[in-house]
C-alpha cells in the first residue's frame, strides 16, 4: 500500500434478507425499509435497482438529507427531521438497536426492520443483488432481469473492476493524503476509464444485450464524475463529456426511466463539498457544472440491444420519491 | 459589497521607467532586472511582452519559484537560492530596499533596479504598457505594436472589462469566503467570457487586426483556466475546452510564437494548489488536465488578421529562459 492511500472500512453487516429466511429475516412486504440519501454512489445503486424493479410498494424508502455531522446522517428533510417510519432522528439509532455499541461507519443504503426498528443489512454490493434474485415474487410485471443466471460470472468479473477501480478509485484519488497515493489513484482511475470506453464503443451496454447491474454500478460513479469526481476528488485528466464513449453512454442510461429520474445534482454537490471539510475548508459548493448535455441524443440505440429487453420500464416515479424540480439536469 | 467578496489590494508601487526618466528612472539597457514568475498570471503579461518585443538584451529576467511562504516569492530556483544579478534570496529584500517599512503585498511582477537593488515599481498595468510605449528604441526589429495609438481608447476599454470580471474575476469567485459571493463572482465571470466568446466569434483578435495588450491579458487567464481556475477556484460552469470560441482564440495565441512557448503549466499548478492552503490544505496537485489539446489547428485563420501585422515573429526562446521541457503543452 502506498503511503497516504484512503483505504475503505469494507466490513459491512452481512445479514441478508432472503426469500427462504435463513438469516432470521424474510422477504416479506411492507416489512424493511430502505433508508438511503440521494446524495451517495452506493445509495444510489439501490435506489435505481428498487425503481427498476418496481420494488416501492413492498419495500418503503427513507431519505436522509445530503449533508451531515460527525455522526452521520439524519432525518433532516423529514418534518420535524424525523423518519416518518422509522421515527427515529438519525439514522445510527438504527444501527444502535442492532448493536448498541456498533463501532463502524453509519453507511446508507441500509435496510431497517421496520419492527424492531435494528439494522438487517448494510451491505450495498449484496443488498442490490438480493432485491434481484430474493424479491423476484415481488418484482413488477416486465421488471428487467439484472442478475441473469446466464451472465452472473461476467457481471461479477466486469463489477469487480469497476468497484475497485471507479466506483471506489474515485475516493482513493480524493481521499489521498500523499501526492504519491494521488497519483497512483489518478492512474489506475483513467486506465480503467480508458478500458470502459473500449468496452462500450461497440457495445451498447456493459454486458449482454440489456441493462445490468453492472450498469448500474457504473452509472453511478459516471453522473456524478464532473460534477463532484473532476474537481473535489482531482480527478480532472478529463471531464465525462470529454470521454466520448463513456459521455454518450452515460446519456443513454440518464435518459433511460429509472436512472437520470433519481438524479438529485443539488444533494450530490451538496454533500461531497460540505460534508468533506479536509479537502474543502470553506464548504463553498461549485455552481457549475451545466447539465443540460445530459438530456441531449446520445445515438447509441444503433450499436443494439435494448434496454429491458423483453421486459419494460417502469412507470413514473411515485409521489413522494420524486426528485425536487430544478435538482435534475433539466 | 456582498459579505465575503475578495478584494485585491490594487495600490501598487506606481513610479514610472520612461524615456525622458521624469519619476526619475530613465528607460537603459541593463540598468534593470524584472522578477516574475512563470505561475503567477499578472507576471505572465510581462514575460510574453518583453519577449515579443525583443527586450531580452536590455531587460533582464529573474525567475522566482512557484511556490512560497507568507514571506513570499524566492529565487529557489537558482543556484544556492539567490539571484544571480541581484544577490538576494527573496524578492522582498529588494522592496524593502526600495521601503524598509514596505507594508503592502510582495508581488511580481517587479522590476528592480540593479544598482540600488530596490523595486522600481510592481505595477503590472502600466508595466507592459510602458515596455511597449517608452522601450521603443530598444524593441527589435520588427517587433508588434501591441499598444498603437489608434486602437488605444478601445484596448483600454476591452482590457478594463477582462480585468475586472475575467482576470481579477477567477479570484473573486475562488477567493470568495460566502456562499453568495462565490455565486455571484461566478455569474459576473461567465456573462464576460460569455461577451468574449461572442466578440471573438468572427474577429481573430480582441482589437483591430493583429495581436495587442488586449490578446496578452486575456490569454494569461484563458491558459491557467482549465489547470487551476475550473477546479481550484470552482470557475467550473464549463472547461475551456468547451467553450469553443474561446477554445480555438486561445489555442491561436498558445501556437504563435511568444505565448505558449512562455507557458509552464506544472509551475502554475503547483502555484495555486501548494499555496492556497485556505482552500487546498492537503497541498495535493492535481495530475490533470490532458494539455495536448493546446497543439491540436484552431481554424481561425479563416477569420482574417495576422499576429504581427507588419511585423515579424519573435525568434527562438533565449538559452536559460526556456520552459522545462515536460512542462509545456508537448
Amino acid at each position: 500500500m502506498v503511503k497516504g492511500e484512503f483505504e475503505r472500512d469494507s466490513r459491512y453487516i452481512a445479514t441478508r434478507i432472503t426469500e427462504d429466511g435463513r438469516d432470521g429475516f424474510a422477504v416479506e412486504a411492507g416489512r424493511y425499509r430502505l433508508v438511503v440519501a440521494r446524495a451517495c454512489p452506493w445509495a444510489h445503486r439501490a435506489v435505481i435497482v428498487r425503481r427498476l424493479l418496481g420494488l416501492e410498494d413492498v419495500l418503503s424508502v427513507g431519505f436522509c438529507g445530503p449533508t451531515h455531522d460527525k455522526r452521520s446522517w439524519t432525518f433532516d428533510l423529514d418534518p420535524g427531521g424525523v423518519d416518518p417510519v422509522l421515527g427515529i432522528p438519525r439514522l445510527q439509532d438504527a444501527y444502535f438497536k442492532r448493536d448498541p455499541k456498533y463501532p463502524k461507519g453509519i453507511t446508507v443504503p441500509a435496510i431497517v426492520d421496520v419492527p424492531s426498528g435494528a439494522v438487517v443489512t448494510n451491505d450495498f454490493a449484496q443488498m442490490t443483488l438480493d432485491l434481484s434474485t430474493e424479491w423476484t415474487a415481488y418484482q413488477r410485471e416486465g421488471a428487467p432481469e439484472l442478475y441473469p443466471v446466464h451472465l452472473r460470472d461476467e457481471i461479477d468479473e466486469v463489477a469487480k473492476r469497476i468497484y475497485t477501480e471507479v466506483n471506489d478509485g474515485v475516493y482513493r484519488a480524493g481521499f489521498a493524503s500523499s501526492q504519491e497515493a494521488y497519483g497512483a489513484a489518478y492512474e489506475r482511475l483513467f486506465v480503467a476509464l480508458d478500458w470502459l470506453s473500449e468496452r462500450l464503443r461497440d457495445r451498447r451496454y456493459l454486458v449482454g444485450e440489456t441493462i445490468t447491474e453492472a450498469d448500474v454500478r457504473l452509472f453511478t460513479t459516471l453522473v456524478r464524475f464532473d460534477a463532484v469526481y473532476h474537481g473535489h476528488f482531482k480527478c480532472n485528466r478529463s471531464k465525462l463529456t470529454e470521454m466520448p464513449v463513456l459521455w454518450a453512454y452515460a446519456r443513454d442510461l440518464f435518459q433511460t426511466p429509472g436512472f437520470g429520474d433519481t438524479v438529485d445534482f443539488v444533494q450530490i454537490k451538496e454533500h461531497y463539498y460540505v460534508v468533506h471539510t479536509g479537502i474543502n475548508p470553506t464548504q463553498i459548493v461549485p455552481q457549475g457544472p451545466e447539465l443540460s448535455g445530459w438530456l441531449t441524443p446520445h445515438g447509441r440505440e444503433s450499436l443494439g440491444g435494448s434496454p429491458f429487453g423483453k421486459g419494460t420500464p417502469p412507470g413514473p416515479t411515485r409521489a413522494g420519491e420524486q426528485v425536487p424540480v430544478g435538482h435534475g439536469a433539466g
